[in-house]
């Protein structure tokens, strides 16, 4: 899957670029476009600011039009966050995804086109495009950084080529066998018995039940089920130990 | 419908903190918090970079430890890039709005942790935490801007509260808040290190943060976390009831 291509129309701050470059990076976007960048091309605090993803900046390339950056491209989207008088498809930066997902498929070549910081995009240059994606933005608040609106529509590109959820960090343990989880529950129930905890005796049944859900709950491991006994044992030899300390101190006082 | 609560655990840069409140408007958080920033607080240059989200920043509220700023929220999910040894359960950013959104739904307080640039969380605070999100980074490229990562989790938020989805409401009884959780553990902890448990002390930390993680996973209610306490009480007052009957029986001997 070659992923979409992003293309800035006219940026203003280098650092901007660079930030997009860091978030292409992020979502394993790789091909980075500008048009007419208003401080000319390179700038070194681009590469200060992407944070290692020399090579999206390196492999930048200029052009004096959308027109001219778009040329070899089947499929472009116009990322605004306005409202225009347009008749063309609308989408969210997930349903972009998909249809460009789509047509990278069919081995087309496909990209993203984003407006200069506060300008925006020109109603001709949108025109170019197949499609309008708009970031849901709170009406209350629509300024959208740049590199934001390339992080959104990258991280809904990687989500969808992932399709799976993220890797669980270790390989997650399995619960104890249920003959674990029981010897725990009746460790705990014979310690908390000895230590009068069940009063009235007739409410034992309710309050080990209570018990055995909230902490089945938990869906302890194996080496949980024994860590656990480990906190009961310990919590309940405190009077095994305070036993033999008095035991050793009436000895000593007959 | 509240919004999650974004936590800063000791953010560094003022640029990066208004970039946050920026995004958060842009999606329709409102409430920022931060723990122990770096160059304290307020920072101009925070209102700055914030693009006139100044509400967000306005009511910004600071405290000086992740446990403090997470002390009333029933739900704290820990956004993290890493890797680590943890049972706790994984969610994207979709998958983390979701459960959010449902939690919320059910009129419980949520919130979503985020650690220092490049630092990251303390594995001790995610412990602490109900859950793990991660971001579906480019492995090739991990290192993500703070704003970016509030800004993707912040977007799935919104775009999940325009699809308007009836939240799955809990039939069962929310989690306690953040401070009781921890007053649970700490009384765990106490008890179990006067009965030595802790050994050698050193494993104090890992020990403790092992047992936070595997008791967190169950979500106790209210009422669990008082049933809780009351076992830990009921297995290490038995040292104070034999310590009384023992007290008794020197007294008869004497």
């Amino acid at each position: 899957m070659t992923p979409p291509v992003v293309i800035l129309d006219r940026p203003q701050m280098a650092e901007n670029i660079g930030a997009v470059a860091r978030v292409m990076a992020n979502f394993g976007l790789t091909e980075l476009r500008l048009v007419s960048p208003r401080d000319g091309w390179p700038q070194e605090r681009a590469w200060a600011m992407a944070s290692g993803a020399d090579w999206v900046l390196d492999g930048v390339q200029v052009f004096d039009s959308v027109a001219a950056a778009m040329a070899d491209l089947n499929t472009l989207f116009a990322t605004t966050a306005r409202p225009r008088e347009t008749r063309q498809p609308v989408r969210t930066p997930r349903e972009a995804a998909r249809a460009l997902y789509d047509d990278t498929g069919s081995r087309l070549k496909v990209g993203l086109l984003f407006g200069a910081e506060r300008a925006g995009l020109e109603t001709s240059d949108i025109a170019l495009c197949q499609g309008i994606v708009t970031i849901p933005i709170d009406p209350r608040h629509q300024s959208l950084n740049l590199a934001q609106a390339v992080a959104i529509n990258a991280y809904e590109w990687r989500t969808l080529i992932l399709d799976a959820p993220p890797p669980n960090f270790r390989e997650a343990e399995p619960p104890a066998s249920g003959a674990l989880q029981l010897g725990m529950y009746e460790h705990l129930e014979r310690e908390l018995d000895a230590a009068g905890f069940f009063h009235p005796p007739e409410k034992f049944r309710s309050m080990s039940q209570n018990l055995r859900v909230m902490l089945g709950r938990s869906g302890f491991t194996t080496q949980e089920v024994a860590t656990f006994r480990g906190v009961i044992t310990a919590l309940s030899k405190g009077r095994g130990r305070v036993l033999e300390r008095l035991a050793k101190a009436q000895k000593t006082d007959g």
